[in-house]
């Protein structure tokens, strides 16, 4: 068998690798036997010279089955989950798994927490009292074979390689890499017993991946891996040049997620939630096309088998229900301030990441997974990219509870906002990009 | 400061490093506070992306500098040292050192072990019966003071951070990376305390370079280096595309090496010695010209003040001079064979390193530097490239201690000769490769 080195050296040499090489490599270093440092030199050949897709695909096989992989083909319906790059205020998790299975498809989702910037699904549901997200794999199958929706968080059996790569890849400036990228979610989405999946992949300021060139690359990566790998797969190229929706920071994310619910569907949240719906709704069957998707996301919002089928999963949860008609009994936090702007003009960008970072200086976000987090303060946004503000107008209302961390939060978020006075029409049209910059 | 994985996310999207980063980087893994992962993803970044001149200026400095510099000023004259990047059969600083310093220029010669195919001046003088290489750095001054020659092998003092950075490399498939190489070679060279350094770049079959474009690229980076270090160099790019001179094989290659002292001036080896010692008399300030070192050189050894210097450099370091003179002296195999054409035809091929790991299995090598050697085996080489032989004619006499390691030896040497029949005389001559390619 080649050693480790030989494997480096043909990657630096921008030679393919075999399935079984790859293979070889990450189930022995999975295991121990191949020490950090090769590996972290073979991921750096990877950064440098890339994969091709027969490459990526075995990368991913590989760490897919260094764990658990569930089977869910006797639970009956088409299993479908969405996976989104991570931006700022993207609560769509939290409607989508209800109005999905509201709409008779099976959610099997397993989530992340937040990280840096960018909040995580597990965090906004463990906001509502009492709700469990450490669940076991087989609790995950008794909830999508009984409620249709299973929100869990990664468990140790599944992609233990992605979680040993991703650690070596953190302090080794090797986690900006298309095909480490692709594999490392491929390989823990279809662990989750999925037939399809789809692909939220943000592009601007708030996201990863900053200009569209970068987000189309990385979708086209994951929709191939998904293709080969016989999942049926969409991938959406969306707007994160600011935060999606009202609410940053977990209770005030649940609160504007029930809030759609409700019936409240205008607004670039409530478009794109849609949007992923039907696409959802469609690759499970519940839909023979997108359009018709849609229209059975409003109906099951409309006719409130959404928010029943949300309260079911709160309650199949653990957590306490009422929160869906007394949001008081989410955590609140003790004071609030407003954040003005400081003339009078158009905004003509918002700095989406520092939003999401001051929202972590607040105490919404960790900087590791050893932080606590506190559920309850964010910012309610007032002022959307693109329009008029008056000097004065409120453009944030921060929710807080310790005055050091306001401090911190306001002081980064000073210059989230860019106002500028005298802004030609034309240029002020172009600020306001669509939301959904490309399907894939 | 900036940290590791910020480093290497710098090169490996291209961008240049400033010296204080690349300082700090090998300063702090040489210490032990960077882990081998950072510093493995580092090098495979150089290896994929390169370094500009001043990166590796700064990449030598630190390495030279996580040791002991030793500083010569105070002896008299120009000092000058010659490095080869390995071939097969090369005894050439044997013969070098002795008729340099003869000439009046001092010689501080730090030099390595054999190690794969390729052989080591530190074995070679090691057949001679008490010749200790193994001597501290105030003997290595010594000497050189006193004889004008000090043979040393690499003391724990000189370039650190080099023998580990070495060890990483060689297990990350991050060795064949010219400014890893340039940086590594010059920062043991410029410790030395030289003045002035002539470098043997081979080119070859045999050599780590197998063609002079890679022979080029890495001798133009060594010299430019050196050159902004302050010290005048020069490279020569040679043949490595057969043994060099008809000995491999360490006792053997001192025999010639003393052949060529006693006054034997002819063929390939001789020629290129006379070379390497013309550059370097002249560089030492022996010559006016490259050519007029070259005579200086034929006259140290016509005169016998090559050989008298010899024996003094033998009997400085512990050795039996007697051998100059009595070459049964020198450890002797005990048994001889002959390998020979098995057809009639023209030498159209030596697999020049085939040549070189047949005398690593017949015991004149190592895999590793544990490997005990056995000084008195290897070959005598019969036939030179582009020569035309007869069926049954001697390609070369092995001398052998151990059945079973002829045995390997042997098959390893059978595909090693490739002769061909009606081969068109300016196809002959074309395969008669000129000794020096280029001087840079």
């Amino acid at each position: 068998m080649i050693t480790p080195a030989e494997i480096n050296r043909l990657k630096r040499d921008g030679k393919t690798l075999s399935a079984a090489d790859i293979q070889h490599l990450v189930t022995a270093f999975t295991q121990g036997e191949v020490p950090d440092y090769q590996l972290a030199a073979f991921l750096m050949a990877v950064c440098c010279r890339g994969m091709n897709p027969e490459e990526k695909q075995a990368l991913t096989m590989a760490m897919l089955h260094s764990g658990v992989v569930l089977d869910f083909s006797d639970i009956p319906g088409i299993k479908v989950d969405k996976h989104s790059t991570g931006g700022v205020g993207d609560k769509t998790s939290l409607v989508l798994a209800p109005v999905v299975a509201a709409a008779g498809v099976p959610v099997p989702m397993i989530s992340g927490r937040g990280l840096g910037h960018s909040g995580g699904t597990l965090d906004k549901l463990e906001s509502i009292p009492g709700f469990r997200t450490d669940l076991s794999l087989v609790d995950f199958r008794r909830l999508v074979e009984t409620v249709g929706v299973g929100l869990i968080g990664q468990t140790p059996e599944i992609a233990p390689a992605d979680k040993k790569l991703y650690a070596l890849r953190d302090v080794t400036g090797t986690v900006e890499s298309v095909p480490l990228i692709t594999a490392s979610i491929m390989s823990k989405k279809l662990a989750e017993g999925i037939d399809a999946l789809v692909l939220d992949v943000k592009s601007g300021s708030g996201a990863f991946m900053k200009t569209d060139e970068q987000a189309r690359e990385l979708a086209e990566s994951l929709v191939a891996t998904g293709q080969q790998m016989g999942k049926k797969v969409t991938a959406l190229i969306t707007d994160m040049n600011q935060p999606l929706g009202w609410a940053v920071g977990n209770a005030l994310e649940v609160i504007e997620a029930q809030e759609m619910m409700r019936g409240h569907l205008t607004g670039r949240f409530a478009e794109l939630t849609l949007e992923l719906a039907a696409h959802m709704i469609f690759l499970g069957g519940g839909a023979d096309s997108v359009p018709q998707g849609r229209q059975r996301a409003i109906d099951v919002i409309s006719s409130g088998q959404a928010m029943e089928k949300w309260r079911q999963v709160i309650s199949a949860q653990g957590g306490d229900p009422r929160v869906t008609e007394d949001e008081t009994l989410l955590p609140q936090a003790h004071y609030q301030t407003v954040c003005t702007a400081p003339q009078t003009g158009v905004i003509t960008a918002i700095h989406t990441e520092a939003v999401g970072w001051a929202a972590l200086l607040l105490g919404a976000g960790r900087l590791n997974l050893a932080t606590p987090i506190d559920p309850a303060v964010g910012f309610r946004i007032h002022a959307d990219l693109g329009t008029e503000v008056k000097a004065g107008d409120a453009l944030c209302t921060i929710y807080y509870n310790d005055e050091a961390k306001l401090a911190l939060a306001q002081q980064r978020l000073a210059t989230a906002f860019e106002i500028e006075a005298d802004v030609p029409a034309e240029r002020q049209a172009g600020l306001m990009p669509p939301l959904i910059h490309e399907t894939i």
